[in-house]
């Protein structure tokens, strides 16, 4: 247990850093606030986020909240939120989620400027984010010094065995799952009991009606009709349940193996890399999972027979596809109609001398057949043949016809490594 | 159609064979009557089979007879039988069907001598070759000239399309069937438009409830609760639709197709020879059928993908099998235990450093998997281990460990060549 607690001293921040913090966001909030007045907007200004519940990890951000009145129209707030952003961060960027904001840097500390509807607890939301400054309230009175603690532990663990984060291309636990997660079963070590025995899904409360299809349901306090851990994955709740039994089990050395790499797998790897769009991994990601999926489909319907897969998302995206046949059999059966239909006979003349025929016309049980040439016999022609008029996308479409096809283990790619190093936590 | 008669006159007995087989039953029948005379024993003798019908084809057999008292047991009437086979059989030899009975030649004509129980109509059969003499004189009583012609003519034109004889390796029309089916339909041509024409199963009467499994129900007339068609297989009823859209559509050329023989599939194919035992084919066809099956299921489970197959039944029983793969990939995933379970670090442990760990452990949904080395990666080595200790039937263990496997599209077996030349009908 030392080893994480080691772990978490290394990133557990500084009071020196806690306090700079302090310093930058209360000048921030108070500014903001100022504004308002001047202007006579109708918002507050509150601090949101890990730095705001005090469970954050080294070098985090400071997220302020501009909150407005739920009379304002959306393009007011999503207006106004810009100005008073550009105003406060003298050098910020716009960015996207739910609305556009500001993104800067003070004293080299990253800040976002975010708006958002005041919403009090239980009445309805505008937008997502409304929800925000109610998760900060509801952490904020429901934790003690020892919850902060084992939070700050749990995330430590989390990023470990590399389930923590809620982007789509990680599909783990947010900050806000590892709070609700401490402050529902007290303490850190209670938590791990419960999921080193767990069994399906992971319910919280446990007595919660499981009406959600996702694998983790954790209901959110500030509005019990919402699925907070739905975007966990199945293998990222899987591995939490597998590291919990080795917590349990006092088996940590099995998070340090280093796994062999055997590169001699007698099998056949592709890479197919695509370039990567100037747009948010949240939007590509998911392109890029449906066209790994395409191509996976695409050898499996022609019977190359894919086994395993790996995607990878640096400067392109990169999929390697793995299949047990390099080169399609020469021949393949070709069904025809049942012989008692009025197709039979125009279905024999049909390939009667067709110098594609290989064998027959023959009969197997109620259908005449014929074995006919597979006149494409590679996996890189029918790949290129079966894409080029498909929607692959809509940000990869203009680069399909670019696609890369690398082939074999060797290559000096991120996606081969991540195949080879394939382990329990990665 | 002048194609059928031209194939039926080069098969129709000619007045002199007709003739002397009248003659030699004749003779043979007055012997035994007068030897059961005798001898007191309460049996008489009858002609039974085409011959005795008149709906015989060229060189066909005679088939006598002897119906003894059902009042008899049976261990009696098999050995009175083979005693009065053998006084007329000078140089017979004993072969066994239901009871032994004995076969030899006179005057160049094989003549088989069989006893039988005399049964009426309606009444219970003990074995059921008592039937037969019941189905002579059915035919008998239901046929007239032109049916007898139209019979020997469907014989002929089964022949051709390859669905005649009711041997298990067959499994086509007997003779009786012929018959019926002449009877039933009155002519020729009205059977063949009834067959180019028919959906599903052949059932005669139409109206006859479909309560058997087989796709032929043909209703015995001496014995309404037997399927006398229950041997036919799916693809010889097959075989005879299409053929019979064939002669109606006036396409008989189809059956004259020579199949172009392209050897070049792109596949592997290996044949699996093995000892025929000295034993009759109908019980060790079922036997051969059945290890062609198992070692079609070692080939698919181990991955191999087995796409056709043939067996052929010479001197030896040669079974061919084709596959999509030679040689299995080098690395299989192996499932292990949900993560969940108590079995999950156990399971991690074992495969820590072991040398068949190709990559992995990993996580897949709820469960941990391995990627591990395939031992035994080539077909012929896994056929032998795999058939090594199994049954591979009653008549055919004892050769097991002689199948020889012979690699190639090439080799000059009879095999090799039925599958290249499959065809429509064969």
């Amino acid at each position: 247990m030392d080893y994480l607690e080691d772990l978490l001293s290394e990133q557990i921040p500084t009071s020196e850093e806690t306090e700079k913090l302090g310093e930058i966001s209360s000048a921030i909030i108070r500014e903001i606030n100022d504004i308002c007045r001047a202007n006579n907007i109708n918002a507050s200004c509150t601090e949101v986020g890990s730095v705001s519940k005090n469970t954050n990890l080294k070098s985090s951000d400071i997220d302020i909240f501009i909150t407005f009145d739920k009379a304002y129209p959306v393009d007011y707030i999503e207006k106004k939120g810009l100005e008073i952003g550009h105003r406060v961060l003298k050098n910020g960027t716009e960015k996207y989620a739910e609305h556009p904001y500001v993104s800067g840097y003070v004293k080299g500390i990253k800040v976002d400027i975010v708006p958002a509807f005041k919403i009090n607890n239980g009445e309805k939301i505008v937008s997502t984010v409304d929800r925000t400054p109610l998760h900060t309230l509801y952490v904020n009175s429901n934790t003690n010094e020892a919850m902060i603690h084992d939070i700050r532990l749990l995330k430590v663990f989390m990023k470990r065995i590399n389930v923590y984060g809620s982007e789509i291309a990680r599909s783990g636990f947010s900050g806000y799952l590892c709070e609700l997660l401490i402050i529902h079963f007290k303490n850190f070590d209670r938590l791990m009991k419960h999921m080193a025995n767990l069994r399906g899904k992971l319910i919280v409360p446990e007595d919660a009606e499981d009406k959600f299809a996702e694998p983790v349901i954790i209901i959110d306090p500030v509005d019990p009709s919402r699925n907070a851990g739905a975007a966990v994955s199945e293998e990222n709740l899987s591995r939490l349940k597998l590291a919990s039994k080795i917590y349990i089990s006092g088996r940590l050395d099995i998070l340090n193996h280093t796994p062999s790499v055997n590169r001699e797998r007698g099998t056949h790897i592709r890479v197919f890399v695509i370039k990567k769009p100037d747009i948010i991994d949240d939007i590509i990601y998911p392109q890029a999972v449906r066209l790994k999926n395409r191509i996976w489909d695409i050898l499996h319907n022609n019977g190359f027979m894919p086994v395993a897969s790996e995607i990878y998302m640096g400067n392109d995206i990169e999929i390697l596809i793995e299949c047990k046949l390099e080169k399609l059999p020469g021949t393949k059966v070709h069904m025809g109609p049942p012989v008692e239909s009025n197709e039979s006979i125009r279905f024999i003349d049909m390939w009667n001398g067709n110098p594609r025929l290989m064998r027959g016309p023959y009969i197997l049980k109620n259908r005449v057949y014929v074995d006919v040439r597979t006149e494409q016999r590679d996996m890189e022609g029918i790949i290129r043949k079966e894409l080029r008029n498909s929607d692959i996308g809509k940000n990869l479409n203009e680069f399909r016809d670019e696609i890369k096809i690398i082939n074999g283990e060797d290559a000096d790619l991120e996606v081969v490594r991540k195949f080879f190093s394939k382990y329990l936590f990665n």
